[in-house]
């Protein structure tokens, strides 16, 4: 059994706020003795822990929440560790959720960090609430007169007016591709998630605007969807390599990985046979005999950005939303070839 | 501002036991009218979500906790992945913080999470919590006098008795080495974390148990210790190829990747020029060229089990402690040659 304030004020005879007069150290008329008794029956039946009651009459918590989509996903959990590290170096603790992606559970989790009495929250929403997701923008306008401010992260809605910090998918994505223009590649193919994901869809617009600008015609047939796993990019290569082209475009590193396998099996070499850039750049460590081109998005600056935003925020109640938009960055290695 | 039940009250025009009753619809002598108005005021200053105060009055909040200790590790990802499925299946939602492997922080965020009222936790402490835990141990064992239980996953004490699940980390190693001495494999090299980490040193020894079965002396130049990391795995691989070995077993995947990037620079060829065992099973779908075998610790498992026991504690407080030990398997493919 939890104890209450109640219990503790019967065993030490006293009233339940002189109790918590005591355990929140607030001063008092009540004897050393009385204290002393009270803290240590508080301490005896591990009550000194619970804080809820301390947060109701503080207002502060001293906490922070982050909705993620995708723990698995590395992407996410470096930046939930940098951002973890950021709030505990100002003294604040970070919880983390996970909402698997699933809309249903972004609403259910924005309720109960609400309801742990964090003092701001991130928010990289579901995959899923790209097609609709009123209600959750509807309970995040409640919000803006309330003391828990909060940051989308990485993915936006761009209706919404709010604090916000992401990358341009769209530039990230055109710098690839331009890259491998530049290098003379014509027939140039892409596998980007642009079927289910928003971010995808803006780097497939960037793949077409690099495209446009150097005149080349997209082959539709070399334009595959796929769904950031490593599995969809093989078989996005295992089709792509049948077909006539010099490079690709990966929009992910996970499907980067897929594809070189593909290519790997089929013994084709990279760039000597095809010149490939990923996105996120966050493999480089994990493979060998392949140093692959990709587009950089820093997490540790989109953390940084986002976490001073929250607490600016979190200072200033009043201040205007803010929106942050970082530019990716073209890290070249060895994966593409002059054409 | 945060607004109170006593606002509501007052705006209302009621009790604040009024509000209460109505936002946590138990029965009462409130007209339809007078609970229409203060659920309309709790809705418009966001109150509904604020459940703090009614996880106060129930005891029961619906919600577990877990700590783990590098959420960037793709076995603690997952497992918290998936222990957040199941107890999503039954109706809990999943607190998860990350101590960063530091001690401090465990014992920081185990008040946290009893604080935010969570109804069970799982644990699973920092790596340097291992040279010295008696405050938390100190801390749990005031658990067991309340109704908040709790299980310890993969990284236990041997001494405490609580609720346990883990791997025999002894056991797996020594499948692995013994694997390799049944190929004929005499010249073995081991990387282990065994400075650290106490299932690394759990590994260390399988590995010895199982070369002495074989009357097979170790050369203490073959053991090298690391930390878990690539970078560690690629520094033993360049000093142990030099070396007169036929055999590694290394205990960790990421460790295993910088050996093969090291083997690789050396154009030293798996399983031809040398056999290979990892640890963890985690990595292969990120390599290719190589087949690695490996011992697999069956997450799901892990964390089936961490799940059924947590729960049936929290049914039955008075059970006594369990401890779940479970034996790692070896998966075969193609990284081990006949010597």
């Amino acid at each position: 059994m939890k104890i209450t304030l109640k219990d503790i004020a019967k065993k030490a005879n006293v009233s339940p706020s002189a109790v918590s007069l005591v355990l929140n150290d607030r001063p008092c008329r009540i004897s050393k003795e009385k204290k002393d008794l009270i803290k240590r029956i508080a301490e005896e039946y591990n009550y000194s822990a619970n804080q809820i009651a301390r947060s109701l009459v503080t207002q502060k918590s001293k906490t922070i929440g982050l909705i993620i989509p995708d723990i698995e996903n590395i992407f996410f959990s470096s930046l939930a560790k940098q951002i973890e590290e950021q709030c505990r170096k100002r003294g604040y603790m970070l919880i983390i959720v996970n909402s698997d992606n699933d809309y249903a559970h972004d609403l259910e989790l924005l309720d109960l960090l609400l309801s742990r009495s964090v003092d701001g929250m991130f928010i990289i929403p579901s995959n899923e609430s790209y097609k609709e997701h009123s209600e959750l923008v509807h309970r995040l306008s409640k919000l803006d007169n309330t003391s828990t401010p909060y940051v989308m992260i990485d993915r936006v809605y761009p209706e919404q007016a709010c604090n916000k910090v992401w990358f341009d998918n769209e530039e990230g994505a055109y710098l690839a591709v331009k890259h491998l223009l530049e290098n003379g590649h014509r027939k140039i193919a892409c596998i980007a998630n642009y079927g289910n994901d928003s971010n995808g869809k803006s780097r497939l617009e960037g793949f077409y605007r690099a495209m446009r600008e150097y005149h080349c015609e997209v082959e539709e047939d070399l334009v595959i969807d796929g769904d950031y796993r490593i599995d969809s990019g093989y078989h996005a290569g295992k089709s792509l390599l049948e077909k006539d082209m010099s490079a690709v475009f990966i929009t992910n590193d996970m499907m980067a990985l897929g594809f070189l396998k593909a290519a790997y099996e089929q013994g084709k070499q990279v760039p000597d046979d095809i010149s490939v850039v990923s996105y996120d750049n966050t493999i480089y460590p994990y493979i060998f005999g392949v140093e692959l081109t990709s587009i950089e998005q820093d997490v540790g600056s989109l953390s940084h950005h986002a976490v001073d935003l929250l607490f600016s925020k979190m200072e200033e109640k009043e201040k205007a939303p803010e929106e942050i938009c970082l530019i990716p960055r073209l890290i070249k290695r060895t994966s593409v070839q002059s054409h």
